[in-house]
């Protein structure tokens, strides 16, 4: 079969050689971390990549805080966390004319004050490391990459919302159609897909500063070659030391500055970038015992000028929708947050949970976290250039932000109520990492982590006094059953994934996921109190509360309380809650007098109805 | 072949089907831990198992902190921390005539300041997810369990220190035989090989105690489901839930008590046991969705008059060296220390790195143990038996050696000089958790955990002030060169392990092994200290320091800090030597003045004399 026609835009209703949910053209990062939740939600996908096989190599290589935090909460982290290296500090060298090359300084790369999260390092592996991890557990699920397969155009199918997929199986070379609902590009910085999203080119500007990057096993008299280092030489430029897994270092190398002449991409050769890199380390050793990987790129910020085409049926995810330096480590966790923002509102609109214009907050979201990512890059390349003091100041400014965790989405639907209390959480942020005990079990946990990635939004009840607030527990949770807005989601998802499970794989079987879905697909409670165990049995709470005895919490594991850390003051007179989103961001927090149950009844019920 | 008649000791000289270092008979886990621990040492070793295939369901479950420990050294606790239950607390509830069934209390099981251990909780999983570990560890070298094969007998080779073991494969009921250094019964508590070991019969009692034991799903109102719970019914004897993997509970149900008459096997059925429980359990609910697992046992406290023969060819470990109740999940975890305890020694050994006398040890340790878990056993039966007042007294009594941490070596070749001193490590028992950061990469670390199980001991240097230190160190660090004893330990090891090397997975290529044995196949290095990291660079250091960058330690990551705890006081006057076993028992610790180098040195040189 011969591609469709690019242009027209609408195809003849003929026959295809498949048909699914979800297209998702690209299986590096970003693709995957879609693909793989889809999978895990129960919603059909093919995932389409021209490659051959997985990355073996070298690309990006740097999985941030925010990233391991997702990882962990999807119980996908165990490997890397065993094989990649782990960065902890950076120190910076200079020379210049007068001094030779010599430390300048050394700090923490993510100091707990200003950063706060609970694996405050970089996580370093080369990205098929990181793909193998979204690979592994969708091929448990029985879902796989389908190679060699190129997108060439996507049209619509005239009179119905479905799209026609067109892909080109290179070892073929033929031509093959996909009907599905829903084209999501993950298909890189040379997006194909983005051209079938009108207007959607990339705006912003190419520099000439251009990096060479080598992955190698390195011999050497410096120092510091087990630290992230920052080298600015008067003679040869500007480094950056990446320590890596299997003892491997990555080194950044300048070839030209920001303003200055581009350097012509024949001559930056291995040999070329390692004579560079010597000249910059003089008077220290350096060779190479093995070469892996070797690549050069030229810095460019820029953002596509939209992420999805205004019928919420094409997206574009990951570097297909920016790109900048690498020096950050920014690119692959962007990318891959992208689509776990993506994912769950895919699954719930799917699955008619939600109403359709849901996934217009993806582009309101993620544009907003590209701007920003673009924005800090600009000034991160230029203090790279512009010395340690610049350097050193723009990390301290913008650490949170490189960590991942300081990506803040703007109010709007999904994050109501943006506040100025000191010392809450805020929505559109994460939730703050803390540790708690399960009533049940005795486990202490973390909070954040607990609860497993089912595409359900948690609702959490705060109340310091369990006792004293059990009859505004039970007006609030009765806005949950069958009648109420909740309960129709409820039941509406119920029927939905009886119809259509998750699907699971032979590990599922020790996750115990039923523990929290018990209550509801969309929605997992959870109370969280610092009363005393002995003061109260679970038979004590409300029906659904009872229910939701996996994730009954007792405030005892750690100070700052949770409580605290959350809230800033909660009164014993009062509760709050705290809706978390499916992926792990803060949707809404407020807290009431006992008394004002009602209200609060009314605020969760607010909340959900962008919902069926 | 006919197996080789069993009593007159020779055999001749006749062909065999295979020839091997070691045998181990039975694929339990004493027997796995064993083999694992052989086949990573690069030790040639057949195991054989009568079973067709690996435990599916049952038996063992409660793996406790210091194994927990263990299998972290050996890095692989991994898959059972994700998929077994932790139980952190322990409830009590009693009847009486007069008081229906209530809880009467409920307590931490493993209390921070009477274990300090630092996975203070039981891991509960059933007996084959611990084999697993072992097993695929094992395949990932190219080692397997050769299966359907039952030990028959064992006979010396006339004239050598050989031995032919002779086993039926039980699938073609035929007869093979094997040449062998040394063999290992890990043949469970009916050992076949113990018969080959002249007056090693089981020494004890058995009791008229029996036990019910079920594994399921249960459906119950009983609250305290999720938690180890002991339950004393005046009308149906005691109950010890234990909840575990996947939903399923373990109930121990107790059948008939350690004085009254025995229970008819016939009548030990499931239903009889569920009815019981039943009883004991009213005024709850309590029924099973499914039942996975059924067994029963009478309990005896039993131990082997020996654990080898006299000329340390023939051992046994496991339950074939002891046998006593599962109430208090003893018996696998001790199994598993029994044979980690023997596998350095018989690599050592069998590489001529040692003398023969160390493997004596194994038996001087071992039985030690083994005693002291059968007395303790013997209480602990009768404070279950006595009611909650004694149970709690037995627990808090006993709870450090119930949890793997408390059991200690008497003095000895192995561990030397006990002392009473106060808070300082004691020779023949573990390391302390402590937390250190690691200088070349900043890693905070646990130094119990850091360095892996190669087979090694560790010479750990405490410097609290480096500096001054220097020439104390590069003195004793001279007694490690050729010419000197330590010298030529090392260099017979490295001969030995270049002919016969370390058998490695793929996975240890991100191990790095290679960081521990860059001074010595025999001895890892490593500096702990209280200076800053700013005040020294790793060229600083005696090059044997220098060479083992990756166990220099900065003692900074935590109070107390790893030099309190492990010396009480340590001036900065002074440095501390102490030596840990390859198994990661303290084999001895000292402190000297700076001035006092040269008797450093001496104690170093006498601790090692057993070797070659
Ligand atoms: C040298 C270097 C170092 C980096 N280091 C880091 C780092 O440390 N940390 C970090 O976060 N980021 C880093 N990055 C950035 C990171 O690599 C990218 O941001 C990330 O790979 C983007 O992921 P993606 O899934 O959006 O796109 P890609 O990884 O580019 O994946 C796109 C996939 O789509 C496929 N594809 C493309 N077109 C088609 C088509 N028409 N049909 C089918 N398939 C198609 C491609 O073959 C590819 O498999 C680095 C980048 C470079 C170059
Ligand atoms: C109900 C129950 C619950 C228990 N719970 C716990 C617990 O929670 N925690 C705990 O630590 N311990 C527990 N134990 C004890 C534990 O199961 C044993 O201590 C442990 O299995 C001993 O390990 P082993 O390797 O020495 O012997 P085994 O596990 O008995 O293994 C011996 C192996 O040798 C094989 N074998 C035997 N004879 C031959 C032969 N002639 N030729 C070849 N192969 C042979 C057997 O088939 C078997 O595979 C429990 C025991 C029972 C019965």
């Amino acid at each position: 079969m011969a591609p469709a026609a690019e242009n027209d835009g609408y195809s003849l209703n003929g026959a295809v050689d498949a048909s699914t949910k979800v297209v998702v053209v690209g299986a590096g990062p970003s693709g995957l971390m879609l693909a793989c939740n889809l999978v895990r939600f129960g919603i059909d996908v093919i995932i389409l990549d021209d490659r051959p096989d997985k990355t073996s190599a070298g690309k990006a290589d740097g999985i941030q805080p925010k990233t391991i935090e997702t990882f962990k909460q999807m119980r996908l982290a165990e490997s890397l966390l065993r094989n990649a290296a782990r960065v902890y500090d950076i120190s910076f060298w200079q020379s210049t004319p007068e001094v030779p090359l010599n430390r300048t300084g050394r700090q923490i790369h993510y100091p707990d004050h200003l950063v706060g999260a609970s694996d405050p390092y970089i996580l370093l592996a080369h990205q098929g490391m990181v793909e193998d991890l979204f690979l592994d557990d969708m091929s448990s699920r029985g879902a796989f990459v389908t190679r060699n397969s190129r997108f060439i155009s996507c049209s619509r199918v005239a009179g119905t919302k479905m799209l026609h997929v067109t892909y080109e199986d290179t070892l073929s070379k033929t031509f093959k159609t996909i009907q599905t609902e829903y084209l999501v590009g993950c298909d890189g910085a040379r997006s194909k897909v983005r051209e079938f999203i009108p207007n959607a080119q990339l705006i912003g500007e190419m520099t000439n500063a251009s990096w060479g990057v080598l992955d190698g096993v390195i011999d050497t008299d410096f120092p510091d070659l087990w630290s992230k280092v920052a080298v600015r030489s008067h003679v040869a430029g500007s480094i950056l030391w990446i320590p890596r897994e299997r003892n491997l270092t990555r080194l950044y190398v300048q070839l030209s500055e920001t303003d200055g002449e581009r350097v012509d991409r024949l001559k930056a050769t291995p040999e070329y970038v390692m004579q560079r890199a010597r000249d910059a380390m003089y008077p220290f050793q350096l060779e190479w015992k093995t070469i892996e990987w070797f690549g050069n790129y030229v810095v460019g910020q820029r953002v596509a000028n939209h992420f999805m085409d205004s019928d919420a049926r094409i997206f574009i995810a990951g570097d297909a929708g920016h790109c900048h330096s690498a020096l950050a480590a920014q690119g692959a966790n962007t990318s891959m947050h992208d689509s776990l923002n993506l994912a769950w509102k895919l699954n719930a609109v799917i699955r008619g949970i939600s109403k359709s214009s849901l996934l217009a907050t993806y582009e309101e979201e993620r544009q907003k976290i590209a701007y920003d990512l673009i924005n800090f890059d600009a000034e991160h390349c230029k203090a790279f250039a512009a010395g340690d003091a610049a350097l050193a100041k723009n990390f301290d400014d913008n650490i949170r932000f490189i960590s991942g965790v300081g990506a803040e989405y703007s109010e709007g639907m999904l994050n109501r109520n943006k506040h100025s209390i000191p010392n809450r959480l805020q929505p559109g942020a994460l939730q703050l990492p803390a540790k708690v005990t399960r009533y049940i079990d005795a486990n202490p946990v973390d909070i954040q982590l607990d609860i497993p990635m089912l595409g359900q939004f948690r609702m959490f009840f705060f109340a310091p006094d369990a006792l004293a607030a059990l009859p505004f527990l039970r007006f609030v949770c009765d806005g949950f059953y069958n009648g109420t807005l909740m309960g129709r989601i409820t039941s509406q998802a119920s029927q939905s994934y009886q119809k259509q499970p998750r699907r699971e794989a032979p590990s599922d079987a020790f996750a115990n996921h039923s523990r929290y879905t018990a209550v509801s697909d969309v929605f997992t409670l959870s109370l969280v109190t610092k009363s005393p165990k002995f003061q109260f049995e679970i038979a004590d709470l409300p029906k659904l509360l009872q229910d939701s005895r996996w994730t009954l919490y007792l405030d005892d594991a750690d100070t700052p309380h949770c409580t605290d850390k959350w809230f800033g003051t909660l009164q014993n007179t009062q509760t709050g809650i705290v809706i978390v989103r499916p992926d792990g961001y803060v949707g809404a927090i407020n807290a009431w007098d006992l008394s004002a149950s009602n209200e609060a009844r009314r605020w969760v019920e607010e909340y959900f109805v962008f919902m069926v």
